[in-house]
């Protein structure tokens, strides 16, 4: 399908089958056999959202795992161990994520932490020794400040002072308009180095991506195409459709009739509308790879529209098709 | 993998999406893209096995949905009627599938029954239109009897009166003893044309498979290599590997060192024991693929040592190996 980069989560895979496992088999890439690029997350991410009685102090965040209840404390020099032992290819600083909204001296405190926990990875980064699987792994720096231009900016430059190989910018897309999304990702990456990637977290929605492109950013990642699959939300250059829908029973077109994926090109909406209700494990598996498809597919035209200079165009066009809604 | 035949149960498809449906579309080839050949089974094993409420009466069974409790019946006619409509290569007539153990009266009547039906099928299969997505599409008759022999031999040869393309032993494997099912098997086949296909329903064991080839069965079909997989229950030359096991989580070996399956040239048994652990859709994925490559090979195994008329040496070779355990 052309995946060059896929995201494993640090949080998950410390917890099971733990970080010392997949060192011991080899690093993450040989353990799931993937050929390509892996990113890792730091785990903070998941801990905010997942995990118990978490406890965030100036020395790491204290936790207790989802799973088994048993009580961990990630640090920023525990983020770098854990990422060196599974070996990712990009790996990522320990950064504190808030909720929106969120005061102005929340913001300001969790930024100081994060530039902080920051440099103390730099330092673990530098005083050990690079990761057995994949030494040429690189860590990026996470941009914070919530929902505060003038925080974001500052927070960025300072990370810029610590020169990390890439940045992202983390904590957005928590239930804030989408015009402050903008905001906020355009505040931080016209303070980041343009020839390094500029990667925003946890993002998005079809109808944002461009969006966050026009504003400078690289590289996303995002739970939406294979989640919604698996919920029966398919993506199509139409809008959004749910394949568990009645009339969807006996249509026999594919999802999405200019789509070029093999699912489009072989299976009707009345069967994948079949298998969806029935439970088969089939309906995640096609269903996963048509909304993975469209979004990669997503991508590259945007990368061709920046070749040919007509984002802008493109962008209009392609949310104006959207918002026709399916056909 | 070199799948040439696959089983759709019609008692699934009737309930769920329902097979005018699938006729709409074009026939359960084209409704799930799948270019081999598919059997059909009458819908009668699924009715006694999963149906609610089910009641035999000569015309046919009375049944409730599992789904929906919705009230259906099944007859003879019914059957040629709903498998005609899914367009199966080789379809299957109604017979009664009883339990064991059965009385001698019981057994004698569900075998009359059982040929009744045949014969109803049959008229129903030569008065009616053949299959409009699969105008080739045969039907096979079904051997019923119980546990006794002689009402095995003698329901074979009324039904070999009838002149169906193909037979079927069935209600076998229903918790009698091994040497039962392989008596009763012997007993059918030695009645049955041997140019015909002779199909066993519902088997078997790896253990068990070459028992019954040499008994002159020449097809079977069997839900231990796919509900096992899901179970994490996988097939070795050595014996079964229950994947979830502690000693796997850290053992870097794959499956079974002699297969050439893809998944045991890509992965450990570590990884398959976390993904397993770790409920992921790709435990099921990876472990349907091994279970039915083991059970693929098995069968091309004992077709090359029938050929080169060693069966016996391979089969008591390959039984010596199972009982031998997990290496």
């Amino acid at each position: 399908m052309g995946v060059g980069l896929l995201l494993s989560n640090t949080y998950h895979l410390y917890l099971r089958p733990g970080h010392e496992l997949i060192a011991q088999m080899g690093g993450l890439h040989r353990f799931m056999s993937w050929p390509g690029a892996i990113l890792t997350d730091s785990g903070g991410f998941q801990i905010f959202s997942l995990a118990d009685l978490r406890k965030v102090t100036d020395e790491g965040v204290r936790f207790r795992s989802h799973i088994d209840g048993s009580e961990h404390m990630l640090t920023p020099e525990k983020a770098v161990e854990v990422q060196r032992a599974l070996g990712s290819d990009i790996a990522m600083v320990l950064d504190e994520c808030i909720e929106y909204p969120a005061s102005r001296e929340r913001a300001l405190g969790a930024a100081e932490r994060t530039v902080n926990w920051a440099r103390r990875c730099r330092e673990a980064i530098d005083a050990g020794a690079p990761s057995a699987s994949t030494p040429s792994q690189v860590f990026f720096a996470i941009v914070q400040g919530g929902g505060y231009a003038d925080l974001r900016r500052e927070n960025a430059a300072r990370l810029v002072e610590l020169d990390f190989p890439g940045y992202a910018v983390g904590g957005l897309a928590v239930g804030e308009p989408h015009e402050i999304t903008c905001e906020m990702a355009d505040a931080a990456a016209s303070c980041l180095p343009a020839e390094k990637p500029r990667y925003m977290m946890g993002v998005g929605k079809p109808s944002q991506i461009a969006d966050y492109v026009r504003c400078g950013i690289d590289m996303m990642d995002c739970v939406l195409p294979t989640r919604n699959a698996r919920n029966g939300c398919l993506y199509t250059r139409h809008g959004e459709l749910h394949i568990k829908n009645a009339p969807y029973m006996n249509d026999p077109r594919p999802i999405d009739e200019s789509c070029g994926c093999m699912v489009c090109r072989r299976y009707s909406r009345a069967y994948l509308c079949h298998l969806f209700r029935s439970h088969e494990i089939l309906a995640s598996i096609l269903n996963t790879h048509h909304n993975l498809f469209f979004f990669l597919d997503l991508m590259r035209a945007i990368r061709e529209a920046i070749a040919f200079g007509n984002l802008s165009r493109f962008s209009s066009e392609f949310q104006a098709r959207l918002e026709a809604g399916p056909s």
